[in-house]
């Protein structure tokens, strides 16, 4: 049975860096099922209208469509009950979405500041007019403008990182023992930040910088190869 | 067989409003089970002696002595299996933690730059040298400059609330359909204020302030209460 997922990509249609995406590609590959990864470029809306909306990740599981990268989870882990788990039960799940609230509104925020100026270069034309708009629109300011200060706003990004450094004193993975969805939402923003930029968003010597290692570590080498195919 | 959780008190030995107390509190009720909430002040450190450090909760069980809000919730779900779960599996309890970060992390040092300037006239004269000294050495300031921009540091505060926001558009309590401990971790901070003080932290409208509403049903008159006896 087909399996796609339909992924942002740049001007190299290998270069894949969305933050929901690599949720999902992770997701995926946490349950053992393999997909094919379609390039989509975001002013290909036609591409995925079929799925009742304009953004990816697109999931096509058979006859299953399933957008957006919290539902595609819980889809893909209903789905495949027998598969490893990526919340490990209804309890799990609930606070899992926290996290995903926590990255929605602190992580991939505060890393657009940091990395958003860095993204039309690793664009195709064709998206380039769009991103800047709809960017400009989301932010209340041109994409150069949102990222002026992130020499100093950087400090302030790494500080908003509190609850995820505090809780790796703890435990070596946001899932406890071993990474799991809740793991995958947050090396997606970082995983985002890394393709699309070299600027330095973690301090070297930062427990997260460690915990973004280990996560590297499980993702492959694929993941860790990507900011060279910008 | 006797057990019993140490409560910080303020001048009234009724006037229970530790985050951390509270949280433990709340832990207790969920597992059914009953607890003398022993009253105990800052400075009393012979008191709690026993335990191998100066803080409270700290719950005495039998013959078992365990410190730390974090560490009693763990204890109970280990040794009361049949009782209704705080967590929920082990998955669920190290995502518990993050919500456990953040509180730690984010809602107390920003609820405590709102309300900690009214905490000294609801403690007992014993307590007030201690209170304002450890303070400012914690804070780096006089327990007054904390709050000094209280005002205008309100609606950092309430920005700062993103998170759980965004999940509350989701499900009803940070657990999901029904309170549980990662909830009890965050009413721990709210009640905390509305305890000690009745600067708003909230705005009306907020659908924190409805979860908050939720919550202070599930934990009971006594709960509600509180800040009457102040």
């Amino acid at each position: 049975m087909a399996r796609q997922l339909y992924d942002l990509a740049g001007a190299n249609p290998e270069f894949r860096f969305s933050p929901y995406c690599w949720r999902s590609r992770l997701a995926l590959a946490h349950k053992g099922l393999d997909a094919e990864m379609v390039p989509w470029r975001f002013t290909e809306k036609d591409a995925i209208a079929f799925s009742g909306q304009g953004r990816v990740p697109v999931l096509v599981d058979g006859e299953h469509v399933v957008p957006d990268s919290w539902h595609i989870a819980v889809y893909l882990e209903s789905a495949y009950p027998d598969a490893p788990s990526l919340f490990g039960g209804r309890e799990a799940q609930a606070l899992a979405r926290f996290v995903n609230s926590w990255a929605d509104s602190v992580q991939l925020p505060g890393l657009s500041r940091l990395v958003l100026v860095d993204i039309p270069s690793t664009l195709h034309e064709c998206d380039l007019e769009y991103f800047h708009r709809s960017r400009e629109q989301r932010f209340g300011m041109p994409v150069a403008a949102v990222c002026a200060e992130r020499e100093s706003a950087v400090e302030a990004f790494r500080a908003s990182l509190a609850p995820l450094r505090l809780l790796l004193k703890n435990q070596p993975f946001v899932c406890g023992d071993a990474p799991a969805y809740a793991d995958y939402i947050v090396f997606g923003g970082f995983q985002w930040a890394r393709c699309v930029s070299d600027f330095p968003v973690l301090a070297g010597d930062d427990a997260v910088t460690q915990w973004l290692e280990r996560m590297l570590e499980a993702a492959g080498p694929l993941a860790r190869r990507m900011p060279a195919l910008r």
